[in-house]
């Protein structure tokens, strides 16, 4: 990723990132993937309402923290960009939110046991993901997020995690880049996959430990754009060697 | 889906419906989908027995509600047609059907445990999916539905359900379009492999409640397009971008 | 497939079925497929020793009932030919035998707990599949069926049923042509893979009646046509539509 | 594989093996395969640090036994080489080594049930895997084998195995051959698939027999060139048939 992007390369990686999701079915029909603004922080992009397969960059566009779309753009948006606004505005750090239905995390938002990493590619979910119950604040629901303050409890409820998972409904990912939240997007598809067989072995399970999960955290978030190249040259017609 | 669907474009989206079907799996060498006639509610149409991944528009046939070919029509049908016949019959509100012996939902037809919502993709699921034992009304049979009689039976215990399991084969989900039906065949084989990963995680399952499954499935129905155009795009070699 | 099978038709047949079960995963890089001469009772056809995936009309030798190469043939032939040789012998009805490491059928040939037929598709199992354990007769061994005792042995304990599991090894299907076999192969892996998550659910499993198997059986022998030419068509680059 | 292996030789085949590996999902975007040098005993042939799925014959750098580069090349290596130049140490009888996440592998890594050989095409499992536990010696950790002590520690507990687990990690398989390590990389993630599917039946399990183990391995060494023309065929352009 650039150090300093600028809007066109945002965009690039922003269509790229949808791709990539894409292409490992952590999005399918539904989700999204989102960037801050580079040169506005109270700005973000994101696609209109579409699936991630299908973006491209004429469909992204670009909102306040607020969710609302600016420059007149009347497209479309999609029902919960409120997780994107509300997360940008809790976190200033994040550049990058994934909101995904990928498969295997939809069964640890709704069981009682919890997410955690059993393997060092998901140390960025530290001692275990946080998990939002939309009945607590809201009652019975559609289950979407879908207005400012939904957005903004699901943004106290990821706190300073890398990951919430939603009941019954999904997770999001987020990142000081796109490559990093997508990164984590996928490997938390790969862990819960995992973490669910070694559960079925009946035997007794060792998790990372903090500690272990904080160093391996710092280890790969020196060596995410490798996956991230090779990502691009598989799905999004990137220029990997 | 057109609003004032002629004949030709239900003709063309049956066959986008089998095609995006066997892309998923959810159809493979059996199994079919069938639609209303958009000018003639007591006729349906339905391919030629043929697997569905090859169904062209010149293989479609009519059929009254008894299941019988019209217009002279001799190809070889399904044996199974008799489920669509029943539904049509049954269900004034349905226009598309899909019968399918998909994986994931097979142990479900088979086991005590209910198929119940664990996220709102599968909201269409309400409380539980009813399951249809053949053996109650009809005694030891060679498990297909291949009398008018069996239709009707199996379309009283879908009753006002949008998805019916049957023991020991398979499951049909049926829809106000095409574009509904394929959806909820989709998300019903999809949630089958979740739910059978959360209850192997060997915690409480917190399920969607009937109130939040009521409420998501309205607004699901509102973005049904989103899915249908990608999967037209990938399987049908649509015009989706 | 053909009433009055030539040789070159079933040569043709016996590649499309190799392509078949390696598109399949049923056969990897292991296993193997063969048919009996259509002129001469006492001789089947075979491949030299090669990957399944890579098998053309020229690779495909001759064996006698004692799996002895005819027409002296001197191309390396499998070392577990005489799997083939076995059945053959002991089944004047089979035409055709599949003998497959696949995947999902590997846990109920270790396993105490029987393989049974938990949909229609599979009703070719019966009340459930036998299990070969070489150990019985042969006590240690490199687990491979490699020398004609062996394949007798086997096919013993095949007696009539369609399909023998063989602990920590593998399992074979045969039938009366090699669509039939393919079709059982296909099935026994699928049957596998859901009787599996069928268990995992915890509660009691419903499985198909003796009755059921049997009559579902006879109704699917009409209809296998279907898949074969839709598998020809995917895996053969056959002439389905 | 070449009997009087060149250099030449063994860099295209070692190229083959990062592309054979990735297209079994052995490799994603991290893990890495290399061979001990065929002229130098004392060296070892590994990309620089790049996804195994992008790797050309270029990207081959050479590296002591102290998992220095030798010949000044700068090129950023990958972190864990120490696994390699540990192993090629310790264990003079091995020509390549496979490091990978494979998915499946990961559960047996982190549970307190070992991996045993549940079929034959995994005898090299022998009794059990041993499981590396790195915090038995280094304490808390990012995970990594990063420093040559750790790399002993870990050919250590290989011992004279086939294959050794790495705790919250993933696992090495070693080979006298490119091919035999593939070989082994690749059961290794197929028989943990299936154990956890055995165990999951809930009845007991038969696991090879050490002597039957024994005879299995050294036939299947006898055939590892099968799958290995297979694969170079199907993901490497090799020229299989």
């Amino acid at each position: 990723m650039n150090e300093r992007a600028t809007l066109a390369s945002v965009v690039e990686d922003l269509v790229a990132a949808n791709r990539i999701l894409a292409g490992h079915g952590v999005l399918d029909g539904f989700g999204h993937v989102s960037a801050r603004h580079p040169d506005r922080p109270d700005r973000y992009l994101l696609s209109r309402s579409l699936a991630p397969g299908l973006v491209s960059a004429d469909d992204v566009m670009v909102f306040d923290l607020d969710s609302n779309a600016v420059n007149g753009d009347e497209r479309r948006p999609y029902l919960e960009r409120f997780i994107h606004g509300g997360i940008y505005r809790q976190r200033p750090d994040i550049m990058a939110v994934v909101h995904s239905h990928s498969p295997s995390v939809i069964p640890f938002g709704a069981s009682s046991v919890a997410l955690r990493p059993i393997y060092h590619m998901a140390s960025f979910l530290g001692r275990q993901a946080p998990v939002f119950e939309i009945r607590e604040r809201f009652g019975i629901t559609d289950m979407l997020v879908r207005e400012a303050a939904q957005g903004v409890a699901l943004a106290e409820v990821l706190n300073e995690h890398a990951v919430v998972l939603m009941r019954g409904h999904g997770f999001c990912a987020v990142g000081e880049s796109l490559a990093v939240a997508v990164f984590r997007a996928v490997y938390t598809e790969t862990n819960a996959a995992l973490q669910q067989q070694a559960i079925a072995l009946g035997g007794t399970v060792t998790y990372l430990d903090e500690g272990e999960a904080r160093l391996s955290e710092k280890t790969n978030r020196g060596v995410v754009a490798r996956p991230w190249e090779l990502w691009k040259a598989r799905f999004a017609g990137g220029g990997g060697r």
